[in-house]
C-alpha cells in the first residue's frame, strides 16, 4: 500500500472515532486519535483473526485494556468487516446500540473481553495466554500446531497505575507467558493531567523486574517501527511490552497532548480543525474513503483464507489424532462429555462431618478426573481452600501441562485471570481464597457477572466460624455483597452432600460466575441434603410435624443448629420446618409454586440464622440472628456462643417470634 | 549490651511468639521466629517511642504489615514495657484479649495500625509518610523540628506481592516519601510452599523502578547489617526498602525454612527441639530473662526521656511561634476550631439544581477554609469528583506543603493511604473516584471502619444517572455493599442541602469512616432539605395532606422524583408522605420514638425508589423501584426512563400498592 493510502487508513480510524464521540457528545476521542497508528499496524499486519467469524478458535486475541477508547475498537471492527454497522458508530453510547461506552463481551461481535475498569483488560490478557500456553501443551503435536494464539492488547498508563495490572504482571513474568503482547499508550496524560503528577516510575524498569521483554517506540505515529517491535516481540519468550510514545487527541490542533483530549468530544470547531490539520475532508462526517474501506476488508478474505487453512490443519490432526482431536473439539464447542457428573461422591449421615472446603476438595478429586478442562488454584491458600486435586500438577514454565496454578498472594489479579481463562474456550476454571479476600477481587467478579463468564470463585472460611484468625479476616458484608451482584451465584452449602450439587450445579452455569461459601470448621452431614435440592436454592430439608407454626432457614454451617433446634421445639410439642437455604439466586429463578411451597405465605413465623450480615434477610424471614459488627479472633466454638449462634439462642428468639 | 545478652533478647522474642502460637495451638510462629533480629534492631537502636504514652505524637511508626505475625508485635510490646502483660500474651487468640489473632488498631496500646490483610500496613504507611512530610512542611522551622516522625515497617512476600502495595509504592516513589523505612522479611517462603512457585520477579528493581532507595541483606540475623542498613536509609532521601534474607521460623530444626513454619504451631516436639537448638530452655514456657526484660524496659525511661525533651522542644516552639504553636496542638489533640462549620453554605430552592458533586465542591471550598487540617485527593477524577478545593496545591515533593493529593489511578492504594494519613494524626482526609470503584478499594474502606477511622470516601457517579459511560462504570450492587459493612456510614444526599449536612457529619464523626454517593447528573435543590435533618438519617421531607396513607421513600437523586410523584398523587386526593433517607446507619442509630415518628408502623403502603440493588430495602418498605440487573449506555434521562425512574412509574406502583 501507498504512504498515502496508510495515512489515510490511519486517520480513518482516527475520524470515526472523534465524530461518533461528537455525535454523541460523549465519549474519549483521546485515546483512538492517538493511538490509531498501532492499532492499524497490529490489526492490518499482525492480528489473525477472521471477522465473518469472531468465534473462530485459531484466532489471536485483542484486548483493549483502556476500554474508554472503545471507539478504536469500533472503528476496526467495522472497517475490518465484522457485523457491526457504520449505523451502530453513529449510534454510539445511545440505548440499545452495540457500541456502548466501554466494549462488552457478548453485546458486539469482535469484542473478546469487557474492558474500561481500568487493569482488568490486561489481567484477562493473562488469563488468556496461560489458556492459549495451556491448550498448546495438551493438545499440539510436532507439526501440528492447532494452538497458536498471541494475546495483544493496547494498555494505558491507567492501567499500568492499576494494583491489579501490577499482580498479573508480575504472575506473566514468573510464567513467561510469551503469547502476550501489550502495546502501550504511552501518552503523558491522564485525566488529572500530565502523569507528571502522579506517575513518574520507570515503568520500562519495572516490567523489566516482572521479566518481561520491553521495548520503547519514541513515535507513535512510526509504523515500521511498531510492524518491527511486534515482530521482535513474537520472536522473544517473555511477555512483551512495547512502550509506544503516543500524542492524545494527536491532529486535534488545540487539545492534543492535552487532558483536554482525553474524555469529552473534541466540540464542533476543535474537529473542524483536527480534520484540517490533518488534510482530512470536514464533511462528511463518519467518511471512510472508498480505497480505505477496501483495503480494510481484506481482512474479510484474509481471515476466511485463515480459518480455512486453519480447519485443514485441524482435520489432519483429527485424522492423526483421533482422540485428542475429538477431544479438542468437544472442549472448544463448550460440551461437557458424557457421564461428567455422574461419580460424583455422596456423603453418608455423619455427626462428625467435615468442613465443606475439605468435600469441596473431595469433589474436585472427582471433577479432575472426568472434567480434564478443569484447571484453578488459589492466591497463596492451597493447602486452607482444598483447590488442588489429586494429582494436579503446577501449571508452570517448564510444565505448561500442569493443570494447577499458583497465583501467588494476588487476589485481584487471580479473578481477572480466572475471567481470562474462562473466555479463551476450552477450559473451566476455577480459584480459590478466603471469602473476606472477595474483597480484594471484586471488581473481577463483577466482570465476570456482567460479561457472563463461567468463573468458579472457591470462597473458603466463610464466617466467624474460621476462629483465631480473628476480624480482619472474618467475613460480616461480603456474602451479602456477593448477592446484590447481578449476575453472580452465590451458594453457601450446608454440608458435603450441598457441596457436591453446588459444584453441578457451578458447572452447569454456563453461562453466569458462581461464588462459593464454603466453612472452615467442620459441619455434619445432615440426613436430606443427598436429594439435589440445592440446585432449587432453597428446599424443605425437613418438616418437624405437620402442618409447621414456624419457619427455620439457615445457610451453610448454620443449617445443622436450626437442625437441632427444631428437633427440640419438635420435642416441645412445635411442628417446626427446617429449610435450608443454600442460594438465593437459585432459588430465585424458580417458580412462584415451589417458592410457596417452601416459604408459604401464610407460615409468617421465620426466622432465619446465618453467621452474616443481617441486611436484606427481611426478604424472607420476620427475625434474623446474624452479625452487624465485627468478630472477634477465638476458638470459633467459643465465638459462636458468644454472639449467639447456639441451639439455645435459636430455640428462645423462635419462641419469642411466636408470641 | 554482650553479644550473648543481644541473642538472648533476640530469642526471647523469638520464644515468645513460638509458645503462645503453642499454646493457643494456633497462629503464626515463623514470622517472628525469622524476623526478630530485624525488629530487635529497629526496636532498641532506631525507633523512637515511649511505652507509657503509645500516643505521644513524636513518636515514629511502627507497622508489621504482615499482621499474621502479631505475636513479634505482641512481644515487643510488652518487652518494651506498653500496657500490655504477660497474661494477655498467655491469652494470645483468646475471646476478649488483647492480643488477637491479628493487630488491632485501637484494642492493643503501641499497635498503631490494623494489619492481616496483606498490603494494608504497606498502603497505610504511605500515607502515614504523607502525613509526616505535610505537617512538618506546615509546622517545623528552622531549628524547631517538631515533626520528625520516620515511619518504620516490616512488609513480607504477601505484601508486596498485593496490587494495594504496588500502587502505595509507585506514589511513595513519585512523592519520594523518605521517611518510609520498610524492612522486607524475605524468607522465601509463603502459605503454598517456596516463593518460587509464585514470586520469582526482581523485587529489588522493581522498587529501584518505583523510585526507592534498595538495600540487600544477606543474613537476616545479622544485626549490625540491619543497623547500618537503617542508618543509610534515615540519610538517603527516597523511601527505603532494606530486604533482609532470613529464614522463616529460624531455629525450629524441622521446619525453619518451609511453609510448616508459617501459619500453625510447631508443636510441643518442635518446640522443644528448637528451643534446644537455640540453647533456650525449654521450660517454662513465656520466659523472659531477668536481664532481657531489664535490657527491653530501658525504653521505658528512653521514651520518657524522649518525650520530655520534645516537650521541651515544642514548648520553646509555642513561646516563639505562638500562633502555630496553638494551631498544632489543636490539631494533634483532634480538636476542631470554634465555628468551623458556621459558613457551610447554604442552597436556595432551586428546580434546575446542580449536581451533589458540585455541591460537594462548593461545600469543600467553604469547608477548606476553616479546616486548615483538611487534606485530600482523588484517583485521578479530580474534575469529575469535584475534590479539589478552591486554592488547593498539589502535595509533591517540592511543594509539602500542597493539601491536594494526586493519588493517580491507583484507587486501593489511596483507601489505605487516606487511612494512614487519618491515623497519622493532626489531619482529616478525604479521597474521590467512581462510586463502582469502591469496589476496588473495599479492603481499604474495610480497614478503615474496623480501626474506626475518620477517613472520607468521596463517591461520585453514584448510579446508572452516570449516563453513558454504561455498564461497566455504573454502580448497582455497590450502596447496599457498603451499607452492609460494619461502623461505615453511607450518605446519599438528595440535593446540596443534604450534601452540606453530610460533610457536617462526616466530620463530627470522628471514630466511624463515612461515604458519600453523589451524584453526576443535576439535581433539584428541594424546599426543606435545609433543616439539617440529614443527620437523622431519614426524615419526612413533606407530607402532602394530613394521615398519610402512604410513604414515599428514597435516597439522593431518585428523592425529587418522589416529591414530584407525591404532589400529583395528592393533587389526586391521596394523603402521601415524603421521606428522604440518606444514610441508613444515621437513622439506625435513632431512638425508637424517632424512627416510628418518621416510619409509623401502622402505614404499611410504602414504596422505595433507589437507582440500584433492591436487596435489603425490605427492611423499611413493602415495594421497591430498583436496578437488580447491570445499566446501559446512553443518556442518563434515556436510561432512567427505560429502567422505570420516572415520576409516572412511582404513581403506577404507589396506586398498586394501595391496592
Amino acid at each position: 500500500m501507498t504512504d498515502d493510502l496508510q495515512t489515510r487508513a490511519i486517520n480513518t480510524i482516527r475520524f470515526l472515532a472523534a465524530d461518533a464521540v461528537q455525535q454523541a457528545n460523549s465519549g474519549h476521542p483521546g485515546l483512538p486519535m492517538g493511538a490509531a497508528p498501532m492499532a492499524f499496524t497490529l490489526w492490518t499486519r499482525h492480528l489473525r483473526h477472521n471477522p465473518r467469524n469472531p468465534k473462530w478458535p485459531g484466532r489471536d486475541r485483542f484486548i483493549l485494556s483502556g476500554g474508554h477508547g472503545s471507539m478504536l475498537l469500533y472503528s476496526l471492527l467495522h472497517l475490518t468487516g465484522y457485523d457491526l454497522s457504520l449505523d451502530e458508530i453513529k449510534n454510539f453510547r445511545q440505548f440499545g446500540s452495540k457500541t456502548p461506552g466501554h466494549p462488552e463481551y457478548g453485546l458486539t461481535p469482535g469484542v473478546e473481553v469487557t474492558t474500561g475498569p481500568l487493569g482488568q483488560g490486561f489481567g484477562q490478557g493473562v488469563g488468556m495466554a496461560i489458556a492459549a500456553t495451556h491448550l498448546a501443551a495438551e493438545f499440539n503435536k510436532l507439526g501440528h500446531e492447532i494452538i497458536q494464539s498471541y494475546i495483544y492488547g493496547i494498555v494505558t498508563d491507567g492501567d499500568l497505575m492499576e494494583g491489579v495490572s501490577s499482580e498479573a504482571a508480575s504472575l506473566a513474568g514468573h510464567l513467561q507467558l510469551g503469547r502476550i503482547i501489550y502495546l502501550y499508550d504511552d501518552n503523558h496524560i491522564s485525566i488529572d493531567g500530565p502523569t507528571d503528577l502522579a506517575f513518574t516510575e520507570d515503568r520500562a524498569g519495572r516490567f523489566e523486574a516482572y521479566g518481561w521483554h520491553v521495548q520503547q517506540i519514541g513515535d507513535g505515529n512510526d509504523v515500521e517501527a511498531i510492524d518491527a517491535a511486534l515482530k521482535a516481540a513474537k520472536a522473544d519468550p517473555r511477555p512483551s511490552l512495547i512502550c509506544v510514545r503516543t500524542i492524545i487527541g494527536f491532529g486535534a490542533p488545540h487539545k492534543q497532548g492535552t487532558s483536554k483530549a482525553h474524555g469529552e468530544a473534541l466540540g464542533d470547531e476543535e474537529l473542524k480543525a483536527a480534520k484540517e490539520n490533518l488534510g482530512w475532508p470536514v464533511e462528511p462526517r463518519f467518511l471512510i474513503p472508498g480505497e480505505v474501506l477496501e483495503f480494510y476488508r481484506e481482512a474479510v478474505e484474509r481471515g476466511r483464507e485463515r480459518e480455512t487453512d486453519w480447519k485443514m490443519r485441524f482435520d489432519a490432526y483429527q485424522r492423526i489424532h483421533p482422540a485428542l482431536g475429538a477431544e479438542l473439539q468437544r472442549r472448544l464447542e463448550g460440551e461437557l462429555p458424557d457421564g461428567w457428573d455422574a461419580d460424583l461422591p455422596q456423603f453418608p449421615v455423619d455427626a462428625k462431618g467435615m468442613a465443606t472446603r475439605s468435600s469441596s476438595g473431595k469433589v474436585l478429586d472427582a471433577l479432575s478426573l472426568k472434567l480434564p478442562e478443569l484447571i484453578g488454584g488459589s492466591a497463596d491458600l492451597t493447602p486452607s481452600n482444598n483447590t488442588k486435586f489429586q494429582g494436579a500438577g503446577d501449571f508452570e514454565k517448564e510444565n505448561p501441562g500442569g493443570r494447577y496454578l499458583r497465583f501467588g498472594v494476588r487476589e485481584h489479579g487471580m479473578g481477572a485471570a480466572l475471567n481470562g481463562l474462562n473466555l479463551f474456550g476450552g477450559l473451566i476454571a476455577y480459584g480459590g481464597t478466603f471469602l473476606i479476600f472477595s474483597d480484594y477481587m471484586k471488581p473481577a467478579i463483577r466482570i465476570a457477572a456482567i460479561s457472563s463468564i463461567r468463573s468458579i470463585f472457591v470462597f473458603t472460611h466463610d464466617s466467624v466460624g474460621l476462629g483465631e484468625d480473628g476480624p480482619t479476616h472474618q467475613p460480616i458484608e461480603q456474602l451479602m455483597a456477593l448477592r446484590a451482584t447481578p449476575n453472580l451465584t452465590v451458594i453457601r452449602p450446608a454440608d458435603a452432600n450441598e457441596v457436591a450439587e453446588a459444584w453441578r450445579v457451578a458447572i452447569n452455569r454456563r453461562h453466569s460466575p458462581t461464588a462459593f461459601a464454603l466453612t472452615r470448621q467442620n459441619v455434619p452431614t445432615l440426613e436430606g441434603t443427598d436429594r439435589g435440592f440445592l440446585s432449587k436454592g432453597a428446599y424443605i430439608l425437613k418438616d418437624f410435624g405437620e402442618n409447621p407454626q414456624l419457619i427455620l432457614i439457615a445457610s451453610g454451617s448454620e443449617v445443622s443448629l436450626i437442625y437441632e433446634a427444631a428437633q427440640k421445639l419438635f420435642a416441645e410439642g412445635m411442628a417446626v420446618r427446617v429449610v435450608s437455604f443454600p442460594s438465593w439466586e437459585l432459588f430465585e429463578e424458580q417458580d412462584e409454586a415451589y417458592r410457596e411451597s417452601v416459604l408459604p405465605k401464610n407460615i409468617i413465623a421465620r426466622l432465619a440464622v446465618e453467621a452474616g450480615a443481617t441486611l436484606g434477610w427481611e426478604r424472607y424471614a420476620k427475625s434474623v440472628i446474624g452479625l452487624d459488627h465485627y468478630g472477634a479472633s477465638a476458638p470459633y466454638k467459643v465465638i459462636f456462643e458468644k454472639f449467639g449462634f447456639t441451639v439455645e439462642n435459636v430455640i428462645a428468639k423462635a419462641k419469642e417470634l411466636l408470641k
